[in-house]
């Protein structure tokens, strides 16, 4: 029997970091996002699911498998809104990438920065299909972690040259104004949402809080405006107004989970949503007019971080990192994992002797 | 803000095995069964739910998650018949132990072992519960790689002296004689199911084809046997025959599951079954007469591998195993995830140019 090698590879945060400083941010949601498209564009391969939630007092933590017929992916993500008071991230996140043929895994990788590049880079994507093509200026509300990201992926793949900020935490957005003090995005930070809205082509919310709060209401919007809606992503937790959905047209990413996570939560079961990866193939229309306001509810489906995966995967090799982790044990006989605890047999002499001392060996 | 360390501990499948080796297997069986029995007495105290099965031609991938208040764990598990004619395993596995409070994962484990380890512990903790107290002669129907754990921990918690054996791959039942070699236990090699089922007490089926086989029919029985009937996982992989079933008690672990992944699934839905963990708690009979045939329909639920990790964890801690994966990232700031990737600021002397040129050094 010839023995199959079993190589799972792994990218530390650190490598995950390295790969966007070697690559440059802007060549990672660029690739992220073509790679998003592309999977989206063949959205009947797949064998997709709602994730799976466990709920708590505080937060909540998912798995969020998808397959092909070659590739099967899956996130571990949590959403803990008060782990910042205790210098924690609210979302961390990893995931693996395995061969559907085996089983084997073939790569596990940290994804709470390649989450943040996904859901910008997904973001980009459904904006590109929905919002005004004239759209210069973005409105972000929520400055945390994901804000910066937000930022790029709209300036780079839209042209995004304005952003107006808003958040209820000042040092949240000063570390945003900091960090994006040396690109080339003009930055006004606001005094409030409706301040940062005002005049904005596109409303990018991004806030962390788990409730049901109401960010943007109908009054603070205009005709033509895209919302870029990406906090209100779990139950209980949403940020538009019940106003701001009838009065637009929404798009999803995977309808059966938008109805229980994102903003679409409010909504009786029949208000109509279109999902994206029909606009994509031309299948279903996106913005038909100017003053029409788009809605993107993005709540992050399992297909983005298997798309972000790959390019994860494929970026490491051509770099050239090669870590690899000793999940699953090598075996010369796969039927034999036994072989891997054996004890040692004794020796031939001892042999009648030994056999009625085992216990006392196996516990030695 | 105090920053509290992220500590994602790291056990390799070489890891696992040093923990067998020197604490001994039937340490590790008992324990792991210890804990299995512990935490199915607390049964009312997790968040269950089915595993979520991606399935493919010629095989299935898993995942299988469970919480408590505190506690949050999953199993990533693969299962793939063909995989040992190209030398791969057919099950692998690996779990995440995580804390419900923030979603940190405390450790990520390699599970093959473990996995082959708990499903013997459980069998060992049903058959305790249902077979007859004076078992001493096991039939084991399937000689592949979980069956030197199902022989040791039937051994070792239940006291059978004597497993008579029987596959359709002869050189799995010599692997597995020369693996009890020097064991205590007294090992006939038969050349048949019936041969094998001939005379036992307790009949272990752990057979890998995922097909509906009749491993077991009702003639090759006789009252009063227990059943540990452990193959029959998977929509579409079955072992017993529907008269074995009709014709003995029945006991599951998770009943939603079993009913999709068990034996059960040939059985209408108002086929009437126990959930063990009743049993354990003396909430429902287990067996009531010596001529009784009990069936444990196992198919591994996720409880067990949450008791199986906090075994393994405290079992590494206890043995100063303390090795870490850095798959979530320490920030200063958690609000800052982009500090990881931010370029360096250009000195000030050329940062007028430098905002001008900020993609070009990103690229680089």
């Amino acid at each position: 029997m010839s023995r199959q090698p079993i190589v799972t590879h792994y990218l530390s945060a650190e490598d995950a970091a390295t790969i966007v400083q070697r690559q440059g941010i802007e060549t990672c949601l660029r690739g992220i996002a073509a790679c998003i498209e592309a999977d989206f564009r063949r959205w009947p391969d797949f064998d997709k699911s709602a994730r799976m939630a466990n709920h708590s007092v505080d937060g909540v933590i998912e798995l969020m498998p998808i397959a092909d017929d070659q590739t099967y992916t899956f996130k571990y993500v949590n959403g803990h809104p008060k782990n910042t008071r205790q210098g924690l991230p609210t979302v961390m996140a990893f995931g693996v990438l395995a061969d559907v043929d085996t089983g084997v895994p073939l790569l596990v990788s940290e994804l709470t920065l390649t989450t943040a590049l996904r859901t910008a880079a997904m973001s980009a994507v459904a904006a590109k299909a929905l919002a005004r093509p004239d759209s210069r200026v973005m409105a972000l509300i929520g400055n945390g972690a994901q804000s910066e990201f937000q930022a790029l992926a709209f300036h780079h793949l839209l042209g995004i040259e304005e952003v107006r900020l808003f958040d209820v935490d000042p040092a949240a957005t000063a570390k945003l104004v900091a960090n994006l003090a040396h690109t080339e995005l003009k930055v006004q930070v606001c005094a409030s949402t409706a301040a940062a809205v005002s005049g904005a082509d596109i409303v990018t919310t991004v806030t962390a809080d788990k409730t049901n709060a109401i960010i943007l209401s109908a009054d603070l919007l205009r005709p033509g405006m895209h919302l870029n809606a990406v906090g209100g992503d779990c139950p209980g937790k949403t940020e538009l107004a019940a106003n701001v959905l009838h009065g637009a047209k929404v798009f999803v990413e995977y309808e059966p989970q938008t109805r229980i996570e994102g903003d679409l939560q409010q909504m009786p079961l029949d208000f109509a949503v279109t999902e994206l990866w029909q606009v994509l193939l031309g299948q279903a229309p996106g913005r038909t007019t100017d003053a029409e306001m788009t809605i993107f509810d993005s709540v992050g489906f399992a297909l983005e971080d298997f798309s972000a995966l790959r390019y994860m995967r494929d970026s490491a090799l051509a770099l050239g990192m090669r870590r690899t982790l000793a999940l699953i044990p090598e075996l010369d006989d796969p039927k034999n994992l036994f072989a891997l605890v054996r004890p040692a047999a004794p020796a031939p002499s001892t042999a009648a002797v030994a056999s009625h001392t085992t216990d006392t060996t196996h516990a030695a």
